[in-house]
């Protein structure tokens, strides 16, 4: 019989990891394979090892935590995120489940369970993606969409490889073919992370379990005007590429707003205006579009309607578009099989949940690309996340490792 | 009688100050006080000597070429601009209506006219404010706006004070008090200046007689939204600050097109989003407003009109809006005497004119605070200035000194 997951452990680990962050008063930054990083993931490797688990690392820097099951010629079960953050950032995103991976195998062990399938508790590398090029490096990597050439294009923000900085840390890049998981090779995969939206505190429910997780369409757009003087050019002649961007945006907002999509996201978030002076009519405007949805084809459908509206205010305004798709991948379904334990899990120790999708990625949808996967959320204070103003209680953190505790157990015990 | 302009004349001497640029080869940069604006000054004292000029120079700077009347005790007539320019501007912005004053003045010498009233050609002092912290610096000081006080405070990109720039240039402080002209002591100013604006060109006329000078408003709005995840928060728990901008912008556009004014333009210049991610939804927007308007009631009027917009935006998305107001000058209308006498030389050179505003600000915007003050404009190709295209034709520009130099021959003879 498990007990109760122990908010004061989960504070106490939660706060140790923080220490780790280049922004101490200002939120946390740990940039990946930063010092802070660095300290962060030593300090986990001991958490593991007091805690009995064997502690490896991969090639990717991928950490594995294991707990040896009784048949350790099954596949495991892996739990566990991230421990980066984005720059400013909140001290639960990612960290929250690999803190949650420590508790409940702690649990487990305190309760004396034998399990049947070894169980990891995993940290990826580089889920944020703040340098190195790409969002979920070590997840990408286990799914086999890294390359070894591509390590040595991705650079850091002070433009060092990843290739020479997983060197100089000691790690085997000869390996680096051996990453890739097939299916088979892990049974399940469940993620415990905060919610980052405002649902469940909304709807006051505990737990979130997770239907979908969105993928990012990620553009570039370059609307090119005409610079000219704020007084000398009149409203009739101008070509103004920051009124046709701003024209866009809120097309954008429009458009994803009268979606039928069960779940989608529109996001102007990075602007930059030439040549950004009060008296001068911008002639260039670059700006990001992110748009999220839980399903590929609804999100496809707003996309194209968008694309329409851009040309459409362009041709009008007498500017010219440049498009540049980063970005497109696939949204990914949870299993559901994974799902009917957790809502069994959540029942039986009468967690109210709800059912929801993740506007956010996480390592979670590459390890679908191998394993059974699912995630069980948390709630997030006033939804705000990537943000020092990031907030989770302990204790509903406490909720959240009970279900995935009890998730684990029944998944390392099937056969 | 005068001789017609002579364009190669002109095109010289814009050429030998253009060579005067910190941005050779990427449009003109000359900012007051630079290397490059000392070299221009020197260049132009020169010339304005071997013209026969008498040359001087008042504590701020502004230069005075000065060809001495028959009747010296009568009140002098001035024509002239700035030779500074913006960064990574046009070698016609100012510099166009100081080559045009000694243009002028040759044709002036070479039919042997003699004058009664004394003509100078005026080189205004830092009118594009790039820095020194003002635009117009030498004819705000004319008009007694500047105390030696605030040239200590007034200070360059590199942190140092006019004043110690003055100073160090060997510029007498002592003799600050007695920059203030009263009325009475200029009887006219014509100031010849490239339109910045494609008026002329699209009505294929050759001057452009200006009514009025817009005044600037200049506000700097912050919009405090609430940051959060792109992809975790939903649409409708969004305070997204940019957005919110969006929609203030677009809202500028639409009530100044609809304005009533014989001349007003609005623009969004500057725009700061933070923190500027993709995957971030803006938590706050810093952007400037520019609102320039023939007459100050419509000025006020459409001001008004956008600021209940503002609020009515800010209410509705849940966002916080500081407004800060830079400026707010009334515009300035030119003396009707002096434009009758443009409008009867244009007319007796047969050379297409037309009556138009200024949407820029110029020196005489000041210089009408105590003298009769006109401008004429020849055409911008394009419409386009600040700009290293900014163009206007050799030959435009000597049309425009046949009319200026026939309003100065009448002006100078008027008692």
């Amino acid at each position: 019989m498990l007990q109760s997951a122990d908010a004061g452990q989960i504070q106490s680990w939660l706060e140790q990891i923080n220490t780790f962050s280049a922004t101490p008063g200002e939120g946390t930054t740990r940039m990946p394979f930063s010092a802070e990083d660095l300290g962060a993931r030593r300090y986990v490797k001991g958490e593991m090892e007091k805690l009995g688990l064997v502690v490896t690392e991969d090639a990717a820097g991928n950490i594995f935590g294991t707990l040896p099951g009784s048949q350790p010629e099954l596949a495991p079960v892996w739990t566990g995120s991230h421990l980066d953050t984005v720059i400013h950032g909140g001290m639960f995103d990612g960290i929250c489940g690999v803190v949650g991976g420590l508790e409940a195998v702690r649990l487990i062990r305190a309760a004396g369970i034998v399990l049947r399938r070894s169980l990891s508790v995993v940290v990826y590398t580089n889920e944020e993606g703040t340098q190195f090029g790409s969002g979920c490096l070590g997840s990408r990597a286990l799914a086999g969409l890294v390359s070894l050439a591509d390590t040595k294009e991705f650079l850091s923000l002070d433009g060092v490889s990843l290739y020479d900085t997983l060197s100089g840390l000691g790690y085997d890049l000869n390996k680096w073919d051996e990453l890739p998981k097939k299916t088979g090779d892990v049974f399940a995969s469940v993620e415990l992370h905060i919610e980052q939206s405002g649902r469940l505190e909304q709807n006051q429910k505990a737990i979130g379990i997770v239907r979908a997780i969105c993928a990012t369409l990620y553009w570039e757009i370059t609307v090119h005007g005409k610079q000219s003087h704020a007084g000398g050019t009149s409203m009739d002649e101008r070509q103004d590429a920051y009124m046709a961007a701003c024209e866009m945006a809120l097309a954008l907002e429009k458009i994803n707003k009268a979606s039928k999509s069960a779940y989608t996201t529109a996001t102007v978030g990075r602007v930059a205006v030439y040549p950004n002076a009060s008296n001068v009519i911008p002639g260039k405007v670059v700006f990001t579009v992110d748009v999220r949805d839980a399903e590929y084809d609804t999100k496809q459908q707003l996309v194209a309607e968008f694309r329409g509206e851009i040309d459409r205010i362009a041709e009008r305004r007498g500017v010219v578009v440049e498009l540049n798709e980063l970005e497109n991948d696939r949204p990914v379904s949870c299993d559901k099989a994974i799902m009917d334990i957790i809502e069994d899990s959540a029942r039986r120790l009468d967690i109210p949940y709800l059912h929801t999708f993740s506007g956010a990625f996480h390592d979670s949808m590459f390890v679908a690309a191998f394993a059974p996967a699912a995630m069980i959320f948390v709630p997030s204070k006033n939804g705000i996340s990537h943000s020092p103003a990031e907030w989770t209680d302990f204790a509903q953190i406490a909720d959240g490792v009970n279900v995935l505790a009890s998730t684990l157990v029944s998944l390392c015990n099937q056969v």
